[in-house]
């Protein structure tokens, strides 16, 4: 029988008349016969309210017990969507993330999936029963619960859908796809039909919201297509699979990340430092992105460290600076108010033209550059926050809507 | 060392300045080198309001899935208890009702627990840490989550302490201890400094709200002491222990359970079409109490089978009546609108004095009682729900006050 993992976001899921609209739309597929697993976000402010109780006790929780908290926000729509479903007579079963199988490393509130062991899930599919999996969440070698991070509950359906060998992974959000630039910022973003997944990789790692980066390398690894849809609005779709190299070239879409904050070090101990500074992140489980270090031999001096954090999905991020200050002592600088803007497509590494068109395209209009990564797939500068949707603005009109 | 178990109830953790409160009354224990084990309730409204999200989906929801649902309350507070005790410097780790080990049989809604295997409470207790576990849920031996009925967070405390072989078992909750009559209903009802265990099961199945009948029980077979306390008004306690038989004589409390359902069935097979019903609410986990049949061997038209259930508790149980009603057929009578008043005391059933004063007592004051059950530790009336508490203050006055 054929199989389909399903994704249902927190907008999606956001109210009883939402969720009986998804009870519906599932019933829909599983009358034609087709295994249905599906995978839902917290309710709508869920996820929000939970954190803001967890403030109230303290600027930085142990991260343990954040995932305990957070977890039950998932747990609380699955219930009540296999509720929706008994009532209109589809058989139902929710399963926590622990329950189906979703094993992970121990990193709290950011853990890698590391094991899908989805036996439980087959075996009530194969009972006929459309089975809910709470997103978002799993458990760890160590029997403890732990959340996947932002946008994990991606994570879940996609894992998943590679270990039932399902045809395909459909996520449902309250857009429909993936578009060249975010439309609430570009009015005449263009809707993309397809996207490979190095390309959606580095626009999720860039800050595209509309999947998790985990996601679409767990995709790519065992070539699951991603269909990514609107859950009311049918028509319109983006399929994430694999492409023929070369079917694709040049920017496909513009992409920003806000609220970055980079870190840097100098002085002839820079790199001892950076390793301390590093290393204390880690233990506090902050990933950090863009490391560059420059160690000069024969003049210490000279030798710097710099990395940059994405401080907006930080929680407590403020104290944990503080930390970090006195762990690698005062010749530490922050550049807060930062953001992101990236170029995304496929060779723009084969010359510098894009990278210094790009440069002088926000100089022209006095907007500091303060830092610059490329890869093969990928453009970033770093620009100040409050330029960023300018810079967005200006970098879809010159290559996307010129290209 | 010495090793507690606390339970802290619903109105003990309803915000954020209570648990905090809540938090510092555990350090302070722990700060004595005392191994404490606390159970926590989920937050005041909680479970009201997880409860009134089902009831938009579904007059009867499955009950698995409630159990997924209504578990997810414990588990908000314990982790926040957690953050409350990270932050003024004491060691603390949540684990859900499965983590604690609490193994329960299958009956959702309304489990048992089977089974108490505490190592992880035990491996963290050696660590230093203060262990908060979720009350009110277990795992059944199908590896789903499970909850324990009304006041089942007193069960996993109690249920706990054994396992855990504990000093004591405290029961904190916004009334300090055992009272002879719910003080809201009789207004010089007596504080009982010390109450036996078969007299506060009684009081507990009778409908006293202070503890579950289940705890009790648990505690008597393994010989636990409970000390019902308020949580934040230091001073009187109810001690919960054996006692020598005959050390209290006479009836020690009144108390009352309302919306109280009786269901009749007559004709030559009323013994068949009840145990028709029976196995039906046996099959919708729906307990019955007070069970009279008789049979007439030689005249069928004059059998008959009565029983009471708590209809107060019972989630969708007017649809459950509806169901009931199709499967035995029309000549089924229900008394709805009913209250048991229970009068609790060792020595009750020595002679019927007792009985027959009660009921000349209620009669004088044209309070009509529809049935009778005595234990020898207790006397119930069913009278109408609508003169409950007039019938509480007569008995309470004549019985209690007057001894």
């Amino acid at each position: 029988m054929t199989c389909i993992v399903q994704k249902y976001g927190g907008s999606s899921v956001a109210d009883v008349d939402k969720l009986r609209k998804i009870a519906r739309l599932i019933g829909e597929v599983k009358r034609q016969m087709i295994d249905v697993a599906v995978v839902v976000s917290a309710m709508g402010k869920t996820t929000d309210n939970l954190l803001s109780m967890a403030r109230d006790f303290s600027p930085k929780p142990p991260r343990r017990e954040m995932d305990m908290l957070l977890s039950t926000g998932e747990r609380i729509t699955m219930s009540l969507l296999c509720m929706a479903m008994h009532e209109i007579g589809i058989d139902a079963v929710s399963l926590t993330g622990s329950q189906a199988g979703i094993i992970t490393n121990d990193r709290h509130n950011d853990a890698q999936v590391i094991e899908v062991r989805p036996f439980r899930v087959q075996d009530e599919m194969a009972k006929g029963k459309v089975v809910i999996i709470g997103g978002f969440q799993g458990v760890s070698y160590k029997r403890d619960i732990t959340t996947l991070g932002r946008g994990g509950s991606d994570t879940t359906a996609v894992a998943l859908a590679a270990a039932l060998d399902a045809e395909r992974c459909e996520i449902y959000s309250d857009v429909d796809g993936v578009y060249s630039a975010d439309p609430a910022v570009v009015a005449d973003a263009r809707h993309l039909s397809e996207v490979s997944y190095p390309e959606m990789q580095e626009m999720s790692t860039a800050g595209a919201k509309v999947l998790n980066a985990q996601a679409v390398q767990f995709a790519k690894e065992k070539n699951i297509a991603i269909y990514a849809r609107s859950s009311f609005q049918p028509g319109r779709e983006t399929i994430i699979r694999r492409l023929s190299p070369g079917t694709i070239i040049g920017v496909q879409a513009v992409v920003r990340e806000e609220r970055i904050e980079r870190i840097r070090l100098s002085g002839s101990d820079a790199l001892e430092r950076f390793q301390q500074a590093v290393s204390y992140l880690e233990s506090e489980q902050v990933p950090v992105k863009e490391v560059h270090v420059t160690q000069i031999a024969d003049n210490g001096d000279h030798s710097k460290a710099s990395f940059v954090v994405s401080a907006g999905h930080i929680y407590g991020w403020e104290q944990t600076k503080d930390e970090m200050k006195e762990k690698v002592g005062p010749d530490i600088t922050f550049d807060s108010d930062l953001a992101t803007v990236s170029l995304i497509g496929e060779g723009l590494n084969r010359n510098n033209q894009t990278l210094l068109e790009t440069i002088n395209l926000l100089k022209e209009h006095d907007i500091i550059v303060s830092g610059i990564t490329t890869t093969s797939f990928r453009i970033s500068l770093l620009v100040p926050q409050n330029r960023i949707d300018q810079s967005v603005q200006l970098c879809h009109a010159r290559w996307v809507m010129n290209s």
